[in-house]
């Protein structure tokens, strides 16, 4: 049971290798980063997230930099992709630095202590799920859902994931599903706008999702989309689990949402679409009042 | 102020031509239907809905069939779509044609009628909807909105139309938006997993959606994701009005769904995706209960 997509970022010898999540799942081609420039140019084009974009900061933070302050990666980075943490980040790995670590040995560690609390996540989450689980999900959790298919099937948990394919950029679709089935695990792909329609067929009887940012007070950033599930599955009376980390004292409603470019909303039609006027926030705000709980560790 | 789609199939002297609605927004095409085989196939291959269907019925019964009952026209049409009412439309066709008129003129009295109620419904919704009315719309109502357009400007009611782009089909962002846009009317581009953030921040105060069946009840089958926009709009109090037309006397449960194709749901990758499990119902049930008021006349 594998996927790239739980180590999409490598770290090379004087390179970053990041997996091209935009090709995905007809190819899987790594890009070259061999520089800061272009570390921001992967950023900026989608072609990592989530895990990834952390990742690359990090290992941008190992090659790119010569001292250990990584205020200036981190402002770059945010300018990018305001709606991520990545000043608090840098901070993180600041402090550990601090501690009298190299950088590669702050990150190393970083990572492997990422990768156990993933899966420390998914055995707590496993435990919450029904038995046979029929889990609606949104975009993608960077192989997140194996560690949980596996935790379920630990405890003799039958699951099935139905995968809404969120657009505009088709994660669900081209990440989550291609890496469940990749993986012989049942996934089922759905439109965005079948899910209402799910939870009134008692077809999913819970919703798990990751989260980009997270609160103290137990709300979330995540993926334009999650916040209707949320509001779907709240009126259905079907649990909402959100996979969190890292929990910032910080109040929601003050976080930048990433606008993007409309034009991608029409990225595959396939046809260049002249006279657009298209709304396009990358991710979107769900309060904890919504969340039946999060999981962390 | 016009678009293609107010009549997207007209009668020619021995054929019938059909706009191919899935060329749409790049080409205005039409395909020559010369016979009944013809007919049933641009059917299957959602060249044309809605109206446009209603219009393939009628003019099939005018040209390819020598006798007066359509009851194996309307079989015929059923079976490739059977969400839709042909049998009962056929019906209708037969009962005006005992009334001693003939086939062709009975058919241009239905389609002038038809054209008057929905000139008619705009005016009784424009009435209805606020000043500025920011209307969330699904999927693609034959043209129906510039009407409503012109009825609120008529009222001096400003208006801008928040289109989601509907998947699989995308005929939000193909014909809606198109039509829109190209008659110079405010509208606005969505994904459809960002319309309860609309709600949320309060950018729509409405909701205008079609129906392709309507009950007594109150209850319509429209395009997959109606139904979670009314339950949205439920919960944020927006008012969510139907455009219906020929209630039946049915039970709306009893009304097949169709089931399309799954690939269709990777149609817009651009490329074929193998070992596919998808499920993509075309329609959904909204009860009367989440529909704020159904206008017909």
């Amino acid at each position: 049971m594998d996927s790239p997509l739980l180590f999409p970022v490598r770290l090379g010898e004087r390179e970053i290798l990041v997996l091209d999540e935009t090709k995905l799942p007809f190819e899987e081609v790594y890009i070259k980063v061999s520089n800061l420039d272009e570390a921001l140019k992967v950023l900026k084009e989608m072609k990592t997230r989530a895990l990834g974009q952390v990742l690359l900061f990090f290992y941008s933070c190992v090659l790119f930099t010569s001292n250990t302050s990584f205020d200036e990666i981190a402002r770059l980075f945010k300018n990018t992709r305001p709606t991520f943490d990545f000043v608090g980040l840098g901070k993180i790995l600041e402090a550990e630095v601090k501690k009298g670590k190299g950088i590669k040995e702050a990150v190393d560690n970083f990572v492997k202590s990422f990768d156990d609390r993933r899966r420390k996540r998914a055995e707590k989450l496993a435990l919450l799920l029904p038995d046979p689980a029929n889990i609606l999900t949104i975009c993608n959790v960077s192989g997140e859902l194996l560690y949980l298919f596996q935790a379920l099937k630990a405890k003799n948990k039958s699951s099935c994931f139905y995968v809404t394919e969120t657009r505009p950029y088709l994660q669900g679709t081209r990440l989550t599903f291609w890496e469940l089935r990749k993986n012989g695990i049942c996934a089922k792909l759905i439109c965005d706008n079948q899910a209402a329609v799910l939870f009134k067929e008692g077809k999913v009887n819970c919703v798990v999702v990751g989260s980009d940012r997270s609160t103290l007070k137990g709300d979330i950033v995540n993926k334009i989309g999650t916040y209707a599930l949320a509001r779907l599955a709240n009126i259905f009376f079907v649990p909402f689990y959100a996979l969190v980390q890292y929990p910032a004292d910080v109040d929601v409603d003050s976080i930048e949402i990433e606008e993007r470019n409309p034009q991608e909303v029409f990225a595959y039609i396939g046809e260049e679409y002249k006279d657009i006027e298209a709304i396009y926030p990358s991710f979107d705000i769900t309060k904890a009042e919504f969340i039946t709980e999060r999981i962390d560790i």
